[in-house]
């Protein structure tokens, strides 16, 4: 433990790959178990993992709600970035990962958010998707690219996925 | 700003996506605004953001002119890395953009060369891709793997992108 | 040489794509050469690249053959990126390159072993995808997150492929 304190984690997820955010929230949760700061910043197709799984009532624009209609709503909805074979590869990946006692994604963001990892959704984002923050999963906190840059000067691990 | 000056900030550009190159700058332009450094380097197809976006009159070979036809030609002419739907999403998110006030490549380009953000192309992928000097936009310079390792050194963000 | 030793290097090499590949064993090496201790952690697709190009007799349940046929074997069956074209673009790429006397990928894998960088294969990857140590090239060793997390905290650069 550095006595600066600069020794926490951040990680951008540009990323709304099944695998992808797996990776994300493994080395996030790795770090957390080791008593590190860890701060996770959703952004572009990223946001997509922190949607809620069914349609939440808001109002929007046609093109908002374009948007809102093609990226797919959370962790259960996400595909591989390799072998998705029109779902059959995802759907695959997932039995066998079951199978073989790997937590799901949903798990995973689960552990996430108890370890106190923090999950920041990006606001230009956000803005661009016509994404409002009651579509997001609870727990969430909207935040610009400052305040990543802030979390990012007070850490040794910064990954872009 | 550290006493050791070792806060400086890198992104290594691999990608050409136009909304991964998005992200790049949106970062590097952010970090620069607090008074940071910042090298870009751009790497196998990230060079293809630094492209002129009209056709220069260079000799090449047949294999480097075949490149130089298959890579697109700068900012303007770059698809999204997701739900590109034959350009028509790419289209769709340009539009998008700019009725919300997000700066576009270009501009976020543009305003990266204001504020002194250094921009390197990666030698050996203009050897390989046959490409030179006077096909990129201007204020560019030419630098291998060592600078951007020697660069690295001093920052104490560095992302791969 | 920093009196600290925290100036090591680590590479998360996520991806099974050609170009990403490279770009991997480029910055490793070019880190190495520089004196400075390199781990490279291989995890999901990223295994690919440490297959041996052959067969390798073991016993697998259908699952984890199914696995073992999709996955390409080596540096010599991966992909690029983009271009891929039907593997022509790969393939022009690859003649290119040689052309053009830059190493292989199969050359640069060889150098980083020469140079002493450690080489990690994600031991949950290994589990899902049912690769055993037999099958990957030597050298290799396998290892978890938390290795990784360790590595990482005695670095500067830590970049996610």
């Amino acid at each position: 433990m550095a006595a600066t304190g600069k020794d926490n984690k951040t990680i951008i997820v540009f990323s709304g790959d099944l695998d992808k955010a797996m990776a994300a929230f493994i080395i996030a949760n790795g770090a957390a178990s080791m008593g590190k700061k860890v701060t996770m910043f959703f952004t572009f197709w990223g946001l997509s993992i922190l949607r809620k799984p069914d349609a939440v009532q808001v109002k929007k624009s046609p093109m908002d709600r374009i948007f809102g209609w093609m990226l797919p709503r959370g962790a259960g909805a996400l595909k591989l970035s390799q072998m998705n074979m029109l779902g059959m590869g995802t759907k695959m990946m997932r039995a066998v990962m079951k199978d073989k006692n790997v937590s799901s994604l949903a798990d995973l963001i689960a552990s996430a958010q108890k370890a106190g990892i923090e999950i920041i959704a990006c606001q230009m984002t956000m803005d661009v998707m016509g994404l409002r923050m009651e579509e997001l999963i609870e727990g969430v906190e909207a935040g610009g690219v400052g305040y990543y840059l802030g979390k990012a000067e007070d850490s040794n691990l910064n990954l872009f996925i």
